[in-house]
């Protein structure tokens, strides 16, 4: 399909991009700027993009919803770390 | 379908999670702790999944990444302009 390289440029860019907070937050352990409440409804709604995934038998959706949560999974816990 | 509520789940959950982020980036100014390449590649990211569902003819995806986008993009220009 014509667009579909949109549609993996997406879900990798969107995927990716919390690896460089992660990093930064792993490494500095500031998180004040951090939204406590982004995280927490982030989380949630990726961890339903995973389930959502596994109903439509969606490879794609589980490999990135998986690889995205970690990385917001741990974000969250330095905040409720280090408020 | 049997899955379709985790689906609206998920999407309302991951596009509503940037509102809180987007409100304490406003009021408090303060982005130190948050990462530069993480919101470049991620408004990018939405962009595509916004491009994509034009693609698709999905107004879902269409709506949900305006809002993200409009959200994400006030972050990134905050951190571009308080560093």
């Amino acid at each position: 399909m014509t667009g579909e390289w949109m549609g993996y440029a997406a879900a990798a860019l969107t995927t990716v991009s919390f690896l460089p907070q992660a990093v930064r937050t792993i490494r500095t352990r500031e998180t004040h700027a951090i939204s406590l409440w982004m995280y927490v409804l982030f989380t949630v709604g990726i961890a339903c993009w995973f389930g959502y995934g596994i109903v439509l038998h969606s490879w794609p959706m589980i490999v990135s919803n998986a690889i995205t949560f970690l990385l917001a999974a741990i974000i969250l816990a330095f905040k409720l770390r280090h408020g």
